[in-house]
């Protein structure tokens, strides 16, 4: 097998430590057994190498052999294609994970992010603009709810990707205190953030980011 | 191979129809060549039966032998691996693929959805949410500019599914005039929707929605 790496900034503000992208990379990599390393491209100066290899200047990206794969989502597809801890192999298995996959990145994200990055930035939260955002997360949140409450995971009847990605959304949404009204989210985001994979990725971000603040 | 059954509402109001989710997932029929036959799901009364088969009460979804599966970035995914015409078989090709389709799901449809909606529901836009928004979304046309300008297909040097996600994403900021900055975006969005494909899948989707006007 060809070495997998791992690109990630060398350095990140203090507060979205812990939740910037490479860390959902890296707990799907945990999961999976495979080894890799991990490579730092500047936060601060993106130059064209970086927009070669993510053409909008985010990250992570991973390395594989000769691939070079951008968005999170589609690095923890391609992960799911090399490890049946995160893809079943069978095709209902296979259709439920992708659906679950599918729905973290856009049903659920699409409100998500928007909601936290408001609160992020600390918005007044009095627009018409934030009330539809928080009102769309609610449907989204109420639905989600429902479907956590009747199983312990989303696809398959067992841990996949898709539990991963759809936990890794929730927890931007905990972060601001958003699960408050709903225990059967809150408790699929501690239950899945209490995984040995998750808590190594999470240290290992932490670290990371850290060590460019002595260096 | 199975009969294929996309659902989609039996009605919508007048302003969503051409942007409703069904056309994608019809597009995609269509350039793959497969057979399908399309079914209808109360837009007003949606029961049980709804949400057993898409756990937001939303629409498409689709039915492949005994397989259901929502989420359109999902199914396309899944028509993907029956179709060379969606999806190239190539690991490279395929890799170039998903990330594209990821992008369209995830980094653009993020702001470009709640850019268009707040639009649709005719906010005043000065708040700084609406602000935030507009500058995400600007960010994304931005980069999205840069590359449509340097090459004629996302992925693999041809047509595939993440041209298909990608230009019906940015045809909701289109509707809106917000390409009209971007003439590489805009005349991508143009030469999408000028295929065959794309013209009977919106013909069809106008025709199934002013079939119920007319019940």
């Amino acid at each position: 097998m060809s070495d997998l790496i791992l690109t990630t900034y060398d350095w990140v503000p203090e507060m979205p430590r812990g939740l910037v992208r490479d860390l959902r990379v890296r707990w799907a990599l945990e999961e999976a057994g495979l080894p890799y390393r991990v490579e730092s491209t500047p936060f601060r100066d993106r130059g064209p190498d970086h927009f070669a290899a993510q053409p909008f200047g985010q990250i992570p990206w991973l390395t594989d052999g000769d691939l070079t794969i951008f968005e999170s989502g589609a690095i923890l597809l391609h992960l799911g294609e090399k490890s049946s801890a995160l893809m079943p192999a069978d095709p209902r298995g296979r259709a439920e994970a992708m659906e679950w996959v599918i729905a973290a990145l856009n049903s659920v994200d699409l409100p998500s992010q928007p909601w936290a990055l408001f609160r992020f930035m600390r918005y007044p939260g009095e627009s018409p603009e934030a009330k539809f955002v928080e009102d769309f997360l609610k449907a989204r949140l109420e639905r989600m709810e429902v479907v956590l409450a009747n199983r312990e995971w989303l696809a398959a009847g067992r841990f996949t990707v898709a539990d991963l990605l759809m936990a890794d959304v929730l927890r931007q949404v905990d972060r601001f205190n958003g699960l408050a009204k709903y225990p059967a989210c809150s408790a699929y985001v501690a239950r899945m953030t209490a995984r040995p994979g998750f808590l190594k990725a999470y240290n290992d971000q932490m670290a990371h980011f850290a060590a460019a603040d002595a260096a």
